[in-house]
């Protein structure tokens, strides 16, 4: 856990906005905290009723000359990345000038898996002058805490699967692929790489109702880690109220998340539907 | 490779026979060079009709002690399982005493994977008088040679994707998982675990679609091969025309397979249907 830097507090946060809840989650701690955050949410990716009170500027992904001046113009000297950029839509670039000049770059950027791209882009903008930061570093209300989220606690079967999960985890994050894995009777039975953790944990229903998984509706368990060489500044693995309700269809009997190194979105709501499905949801040392 | 077994090749050889054509491939192949062979198929996963010509007794799963009469009454020494458990229909268990005797020992052996499932039977039987052979030993025509197999070659990019899939796979290789993943552009974009190979591939062409994978189709590449601690008498990986259906189904440019550690089911299927679909399937030292 990162403490908040210091150094240009005075200068609104710059927040590029992808999907989901956790864009304005973000924008209100921060606001709390006392700093003004301008919204840069991208076409496509950001939901257009989601940033009411805070100032925004809409973008479409590749308008970087766009981004560069008018960030500039209010001032803005940090920048955070934060929300999904899943969605098939939010992929119709719109290249400006600024990206076309160094398309060789991008291309590059993009030939070497997501984590690889976002650090590219990263570069990018602390060379135009920008300091990139984590959210959790501007708002570590949304870090995952250590311990039990909810009234459903670990059990002793599940203890065994999480050691299992995260090592498999350690041992495969310098491939920088998928950040989750379905442990269940100290067997992995799915392993995440570029189909995201909602398909994953998709894919255990439908292997229970085809026989393929003998182990028990009620067992197993979701472990989601940061890769070990991954920049936390981009790239946290994230859980909602949705991983939840996932986790609870694949009939597994809880997630653990490295605590420290994973963002929850909406957490009250994440915590009433862990207790309504009589699921567990731990924060474990990484 | 190994070379063929001598010690017992008199006495006729028992096939434990699941489902798919590498079963009347290996019967066929061990009666060619002159040794008999009976066999056992397993009811719900072998089909009636395969085995026409040669002499057999089918059994349900779990008929250890029926298995264990019949094979001594045939004069057989030598027991080799091979084809495919897959389906949910062959898990209709008809467990006779021997195997109510022993449950504590067969629960056991079902809960650490399928790799320890087999290994477990396996030794089991060993423990009862039989020799436990791979069906490569009988039958090494039925491995995948190094090199080519059909007219497309391997190219230049594959060649690194190919590296970084046996890198994966060797070092995950101890978690007990699968024997397969997809690389692409030098990232790994699927890792096989439960689902299997044929599954797993469906889920690259549902990437593409819903533009999760940004690798241009008639890029990638699945690997195959077998796992480093596993009991290569039971579960070697193994390709056949329907993995090269899937593989160009999902847009990839090919696939490589451990040389002399898989199996190829339908070799001359296999390689029209590779040559009609463009796409290269290559043997790879280990």
């Amino acid at each position: 856990m990162t403490a908040t830097p210091n150094a240009s507090e005075q200068s609104p946060l710059a927040l590029m906005c992808g999907g989901g809840s956790l864009p304005l989650a973000v924008a209100d701690h921060v606001s709390a905290r006392g700093r003004r955050v301008i919204l840069f949410p991208l076409v496509g990716a950001a939901e257009p009723e989601s940033f009411g009170q805070h100032k925004q500027h809409w973008l479409y992904m590749g308008q970087v000359g766009k981004f560069l001046k008018l960030a500039r113009a209010e001032g803005c000297r940090d920048l955070v990345f934060i929300g999904s950029l899943t969605r098939p839509s939010v992929w119709k670039v719109r290249p400006d000038f600024h990206v076309l000049s160094a398309l060789p770059r991008v291309y590059a950027a993009f030939r070497g898996g997501d984590n690889h791209l976002l650090t590219s882009i990263g570069g990018w903008m602390e060379e135009h002058g920008f300091r990139l930061l984590g959210a959790h570093e501007v708002a570590p209300e949304i870090l995952m805490p250590e311990g039990q989220l909810g009234r459903v606690a670990v059990n002793e079967a599940a203890r065994a699967d999480i050691a299992l999960g995260l090592d498999y985890l350690h041992t495969a994050g310098r491939f920088d692929i998928g950040q989750a894995v379905v442990v269940a009777d100290k067997h992995i039975i799915a392993v995440e790489a570029a189909e995201g953790t909602d398909a994953m944990l998709a894919r255990i229903a439908e292997l229970r109702r085809n026989g393929r998984i003998h182990a028990a509706s009620g067992k197993g368990v979701l472990i989601k880690a940061a890769k070990p060489n991954q920049d936390h500044r981009f790239d946290l693995p994230s859980i909602g109220p949705r991983t939840v309700e996932c986790v609870a269809a694949a009939g597994l009997a809880g997630m653990a998340v490295t605590a420290g190194q994973a963002i929850v979105a909406e957490p009250e709501q994440l915590v009433l539907a862990a207790d309504r499905a009589g699921i567990f949801v731990a924060g474990v040392k990484p």
